[in-house]
């Protein structure tokens, strides 16, 4: 049987229940004989690199509880792809440090990481088990049901929706709010679920797995106008042209030599000058881009994100020590209604590099909303939502 | 004794709690004889103009606690400063609806409508009474020890910065947020609350009510990262420089006649631009700009805002059916530990027009930041907020 010390990291963007996640997969671990050591990873593999870690044995339940409700990654975080060399680098420290478990917590980069570690350990004969733990607010995991950490982003920003679909109810106009979603339209689709009552908003969604196109979208907003006499728009940051262009970006580029597309308001002001456009003079159009918030708002937790997120952790954690096999812990869906769920563990090389995106059936023909199939995906795991009174 | 209809409005910027304040006046006037009539104005003014109007006496108490909850004008709101000829045109709709009370839920502009309105109905010998009640997320009309509808904007922003702040130490960088006040830094101040341990941030905070200098701000930040190798910085959207000038804007204006601060990114990448310019090439830099989220968030929301706003609208109604003298309801702060308040009404005259901004004692000498005094104005309004776990 695997004994040895474990090494838990937190990669990539973090979340609002990332740290649940890390807290299930520790205090699990205290449980274990075969686990002689829990090493936190400041910044993931960067510490790693840096032997620099955390001994996650000392804390109260009372200190791990305070943060396992804390938003964002309490180890720190790192946005890391890295070669052949920092994966070499990072084995090295394990063996000398007598590493035997190795838990990332993190999208399907992580994954992939946790694949090639796993593979160099096979190929040197080192014992050693890696898991990985599941988390992006994207939703853009495959075999899994739902990400940890999605559905609390996608609270955000339905109740957002919620209340801003309110303010430009009593102060009309067209109003265009940008969410977080590079290549993936989970989080700006979930806009949807603010609709309470007939005519609320988002009354357009756009999400990047259709084209988009401007023309059809200044028509799509006249439109709405012309009906609501206002008009609510969700669009996702990585909208793109038929070409795979994005519509608007600052033009800087982020540490994986992507676009930066969130942390600026340039789509969404491009996006308002366009309605601006199409609109007669002296339209109220305003843009707001929800930005960091979404996935590190303190209070906006989804209850059922909160528990599947430490359950996750602890169901890795559990797997390595009774199963020994490298994997990603993967939901699996047992009901909607009500909600049940379980985990099982999926290959690494199922989750690692390619992501999924929302299906065809959740987008709408006009590629401009969603349907009620994506709407009962989504429905039970943000929870109930406040009811919004109307005179 | 003054017998007639009400009419009840809702004006400018909506807040979190201002339909408390509806539903606190709705609630209170149905238990007056002398209230014949409850007619709810849509769209402030506007709908007043137009005699558009909604019976408040049929809905179900369950309705208007659902409404009481929901933020966003529920009557619909307007932004409009009246002219001579739009007062008199409302004056003539209440006389000839014999209209005796008068309720308008907004800022300045909202009271000093209700000032000139009064001052016409005293030059006609119309008995009438007309009661302001104080709205504003921005915090700054005068005689008030502060307004319904700030601490729920304030408790937005200060969990804002709590979570993005832990979001910041996770990633590490610059992150400038953008927060709403044009003239009063007020909000911006109440980043503040969001700090629990040494080194949190906001690092620091940026208020119009002091000259934005450029070169300080790049030279502030540069030394905050040397200190924490990283900086959160809270900016008020409407800081100015020497010469009273916004320091970015999307060049817009509003239908005030007044730079559109909000419902863009300008600012924010602007000031990102700037700290790219300071730092090492390939600095990780982002802005996010909070934007109507602020003020019409469900489920944020400070205890004391909602019960003080739903008080403000009872109390309104009660002196205006005892006492019958026109005015406006304002907050007097007895005690802050533990939290007491009354009510009172001051002349409208008080009230109108001008407004209030941060008093220095609660900005610190360097202009980057807040004082201990601001925190203890402050924190008992908020109330509570989770606890940040760190490892």
């Amino acid at each position: 049987m695997l004994k040895g010390k474990m090494v838990i990291g937190q990669s990539g963007g973090p979340t609002a229940v990332i740290n649940q996640s890390l807290v299930g997969a520790v205090l699990a671990a205290r449980q274990q004989d075969a686990i002689t050591g829990i090493l936190g990873a400041r910044h993931g593999l960067a510490g790693i690199m840096a032997e620099d870690f955390i001994d996650l044995t000392t804390q109260s339940l009372e200190q791990l509880e305070d943060v396992a409700n804390t938003p964002a990654a309490a180890l720190g975080s790192v946005r890391l792809k890295p070669g052949k060399a920092e994966c070499e680098k990072v084995f090295e420290v394990f063996k000398k440090n007598d590493v035997r478990f190795f838990f990332y917590i993190g999208g399907n980069d992580s994954a992939e990481t946790a694949y090639i570690i796993s593979e160099m350990a096979k190929e040197a004969n080192y014992d050693f088990c890696t898991i990985h733990i599941p988390k992006t607010i994207d939703n853009d995991l495959k075999v899994t049901d739902h990400c940890p950490g999605f559905a609390s982003a996608a609270r955000f920003v339905a109740l957002a929706f919620m209340g801003d679909d309110r303010d430009n109810n009593a102060l009309s106009g067209v109003k265009i709010n940008v969410v977080m979603g590079r290549d993936a339209g989970f989080l700006t689709a979930a806009s949807a679920l603010a609709r309470q009552h007939e005519g609320d908003g988002p009354h357009l969604i756009y999400v990047p797995e259709k084209v988009f196109n401007i023309e059809q979208f200044k028509a799509d907003v006249v439109a709405q106008v012309e009906k609501h006499g206002r008009c609510v728009v969700a669009v996702s940051e990585g909208i793109v042209d038929a070409d795979g262009n994005p519509i608007a970006t600052s033009g800087e580029k982020d540490s994986h030599g992507n676009l930066q597309l969130s942390g600026t308001g340039a789509l969404g002001d491009a996006l308002s000058a366009l309605v601006k456009e199409a609109l007669p003079k002296g339209a109220r159009v305003r843009a707001d881009t929800f930005g960091y918030l979404q996935r590190s708002f303190p209070t906006v937790v989804s209850t059922v994100d909160a528990k599947e997120a430490r359950e996750v952790g602890g169901f890795g954690v559990e797997h390595a020590i009774t199963l020994g096999t490298n994997g990603s812990v993967a939901i699996r869906r047992l009901s909607s209604v009500p909600y049940e769920s379980d985990y099982f563990v999926t290959p690494l090389s199922t989750v690692a590099r390619e992501a999924t995106s929302l299906k065809d059936e959740y987008i709408n023909d006009a590629g401009n909303d969603v349907t009620q199939a994506w709407l009962d995906y989504l429905a039970p795991l943000v929870g109930d939502l406040p009811k919004m009174g109307k005179l």
